[in-house]
């Protein structure tokens, strides 16, 4: 059994290797990660400067060319797929790729446009990543797990196996997208890292020393080295954000019942008091703006549910725009929680950087801003870490049990306690109720602060206390997964980088108030060059946190060009 | 112990007795059930012709009185209380009466509007019932459990205990309604009748021989006796939906996350695979409209972390009229399923009728109908139980142990199965989601068949098999739970009344096509003079269906006063 497993997963790698064309495959060996550790630019040098014009354009201008016939589907198709094949080979990313299917594909749509003249759809042409828990047609969804190799999420004989599609898949043909690959994941999801038994373990592409994050770590890794413009990946406790902070890109987690997920592979599929929730990745605010604002065109209410008959609201965004506008210094019409500390782990010098340059921004904006003391975040992990744990890993032993594989390190499920009860879940359920009532009341009471007259509209906070993870020292979902709980809507915002030079070991910004404070071992030079990012979070439901994402973002990138 | 907790409920009956002031006290003895079955008229005679007028005029017509100072609040306040106090001399049907602290408040809004000269909110001066469910300043929250009395949820020393108020109890202030009395449930909620250890069986005012249903029966039983305008009930299986029905009222069962429930008590509070749901009943559809919509006003979003940001949607209610005004018969433009039979419970001669009446008022306005082939509705049951009885009767043990009281013959929860474990509970979930989708997908189906170019725009139902049930003769919640499995809305319409004239026994107007089939014994005389209504039940999270019952319910009244 053990070397099956090990079998099984090698043929499934060489597999995925085989299906990179010949002409993309890299012929000379790639420097080690000790000696090269961004390939960010590395991966320029084997695309064509018409590729690079493509892939390196944000999404909503792709789309543009290829509604209007400027550049035809095929080509840009082809481009993504050149270059998604270039970063599987520098950082294993991918669980599938289909070139073939997609490009047959994209030349549907480029038909369909010179006939028509009219686009299929609000994403024609563009290319869409995966990770790899949505079925698509003819490839396998494997979600990390050797037993599901040929199976239908671990059932064999089951007729869905390549022939079921996600209802998001569903819908993104529908907008005309053009999917071409799925992205790797952890084994089991539950990881803030990505490896497993097939791929191995996917790099960071800006330092392939460190984690691109997880559980959707792929799509992190693909989309840093712009093999795809944008993709869509899942959260239960950061697997969204960790990629889109590590990674330098913006990432959107929405609060659960916007997003299908329906007819998409879960772990711990059913589990109730904390849902995962899919949400788009990619590197701008915009692009993650388009890519939201159209599945919810497409009525997902009618066709999963869980999601809630809510359309995008241009109108709360035509507020916030405006609120924007009016900000002058010494006049807030927008206020910011700030929320450096979570009283469990203090944050790196990179991360406290972060901060700096986030505040500095706001306050050349004229915006509020006040120090975030919410409820007990230990409280909130204590909930999460019950919730993560309720069945005592009976689903993960199940689908490990397979194939026999060994469960990844990197799983943060603990398995060594009974599965809880009806009556112990209920009083879970009410535990965290009442803690998402005290935070709602804390948030509501800081209008009294604020000078805007409302409650503050965002609060920005770390994604974890360091930059992307060094690998299997990942160990705080804190940060992320107190957002979870609370149903909250958050928006990883890229700040900064590493630098060895500046982000030396400082004296804590903060006193340690806290018995379970956690205080890690910084070491400038291992993080060198690590993406920082921050998340701004905001109140269940609230499209409009991608209008103040878009806000912040870029003026503190306006900001860091000044310098 | 035995004979203590009985001694306590005797004095709990015997306090709320004793609320009632003197002047307002039967003298006389009323004649027995047997002799007088209906209480509806005989009430009247104990009130002055200006109280009738009162009591007897709309919600929406009291709040145009007393908001524009033509009627007082003190007035009508007085008026209700004094009908309540009959109500529950009647038919035992208060748990809470608080007179002196009531007329107390009334005259502060009498003097505000005489100050400010507006209203303090839309309800100003509208005398609202509650369930005791809700806590209310000053008097004690029982849900019938004798262990609860004197304490807060059951808790000793609690200092909530008669000091907190629910959040939608602070609405209802906020918005200017007086609240004078919390009404009967049954102990545990969980039952279709009401009865508990405290105040015994509230009677159906109709047909005292029969329930007035349950669990909200105490709502159901006041505003039948037009001692209340309208309250609040709460509903997991049919708890708002039975009173409504047995009592000839309008029901009200939005989707969860509407209505705040936030600081209500409940039973297995924290079971989220269905969740029990806040609604109202009164004498008519915009009653409801009017409480449902102010409640909302109030953003009970930023207050109970349970409820979603979806305002009145005013532009769903002037679609839908429209629709109603553009109808013809030929020409539908609003569609409606016809669901007489789940395929379990057969239903009586007098719902067979209440159906007739409205599939004919339907056609007459050009409403077109199919029959409704939905997925088996006995998975729906089992999914029902399976979540009803997951704790395995935990909860209500631990409450009825508290005083050592029996617990009530009604009771639909079964204790007999161990609890379920998380990852049991987790597989409950994924059957009931996918039960969802097939509905779902169901439903989208029906636009192949309604000429309407959409799907039905709701489906006519049962209430139950039976009209008001016999007493310890309720039996299956089927047609009402499969509408909280789903999540859906749904309205119940007063239609007719059982007549044993007319409602003979018919031979069976459907075969039978499963084994689980239930054919009760029908007897018309039982069940004469009991109210007869039928549910509209609509999609997730739709008020429309308000505008619909107000428009169906409209016009089968006039085709009734044409008979």
């Amino acid at each position: 059994m053990a070397s099956d497993w090990r079998a099984q997963g090698e043929a499934k790698r060489l597999y995925i290797l085989g299906c990179i064309p010949k002409k993309w495959r890299l012929t000379s060996p790639v420097p080690p990660a000790s000696e090269l550790r961004d390939v960010t630019e590395y991966i320029r040098q084997f695309l064509s400067p018409r590729e690079i014009e493509i892939t390196e354009t944000d999404a909503v201008d792709i789309v543009a060319q290829t509604s209007s016939g400027h550049w035809t589907a095929v080509e840009v198709a082809e481009a993504f797929c050149h270059r998604a094949a270039l970063a599987h080979q520098l950082v294993s990313c991918l669980h599938e790729f289909f070139v073939e299917a997609t490009l047959e594909g994209a030349a549907k749509l480029d038909a369909y446009l010179a006939k028509h003249k009219t686009p299929v759809g609000p994403l024609h042409g563009l290319p869409i990543s995966l990770k790899d828990q949505f079925h698509v047609k003819g490839v396998e969804t494997t979600m990390g797990y050797i037993g599901w190799m040929g199976t239908f999420q671990g059932r064999r004989n089951d007729p869905r196996h390549k022939n079921e599609e996600s209802e998001l898949v569903r819908e993104l043909r529908n907008l005309g997208a053009v999917l071409y690959c799925k992205t790797s994941v952890p084994t089991t999801l539950m990881a803030g890292e990505t490896a497993n038994n097939i791929i191995g373990y996917t790099q960071n592409p800006r330092s392939r020393l460190l984690s691109s994050g997880g559980s959707s770590g792929g799509e992190g890794a693909l989309i840093a080295l712009r093999g795809s413009p944008g993709g869509f990946g899942s959260d239960i406790g950061g697997s969204v954000r960790s990629p889109s902070g590590y990674n330098a890109l913006y990432g959107l987690l929405p609060s659960p019942g916007r997003v299908p997920y329906q007819g998409a592979a879960n772990s711990i599929d059913g589990q109730s008091t904390i849902l995962s929730v899919i949400g788009p990745i990619a590197p701008s605010a915009q692009s993650l703006e388009l890519l939201f604002k159209v599945v919810l065109s497409q009525q997902p209410w009618y066709h999963d549910p869980l999601v809630l008959e809510i359309p995008w609201r241009d109108e709360h965004v035509r507020e916030t725009r405006a609120l924007i506008e009016r900000a002058r210094p010494g006049k807030p019409s927008l206020a910011f929680g700030v929320f450096s500390y979570d009283g469990v782990a203090r944050i790196h010098p990179p991360i406290a950087r972060g901060f700096e340059l986030v505040e500095r921004t706001l306050l050349r904006l004229g915006h509020k801003m006040i120090r975030w003391n919410p409820p007990s975040h230990a409280r909130a992990h204590e909930i999460v870490a019950k919730t993560f744990d309720m069945d005592d890993g009976t689903d993960l032993r199940h689908h490990l049990g397979l194939s026999g594989e060994p469960r990844p390190k990197q799983v943060i499920v603990c398995d060594s306690r009974p599965e809880l009860k009806a009556s112990e879940i209920a009083a879970l359920n009410v535990a965290k109720r009442e803690y998402e009532k005290e935070y709602m009341d804390y948030w509501n009471s800081t209008a009294a602060l604020t000078e805007t007259g409302r409650p503050v509209d965002g609060v920005l906070c770390p994604i974890a206390p360091h930059a992307a993870a060094i690998p299997e020292h990942y160990r705080s979902l804190g940060y992320t997964s107190f957002v979870n709980l609370l149903g909250y809507t958050s928006v990883v915002i890229p700040v900064t980088f590493a630098d060895k030079e500046v982000d030396v070991r400082a004296a804590s910004r903060l006193p340690s108030n806290s018995e379970q404070f956690i205080d890690w071992e910084y070491d400038a030079d291992t993080y060198h060059g690590a993406p920082v990012g921050l998340q701004i979070v905001g109140r269940r439901l609230q499209e409009k946190m991608l209008t103040l994402a878009h806000h912040i973002g870029e003026e503190v990138a306006r900001d860091a060009r000044r310098v």
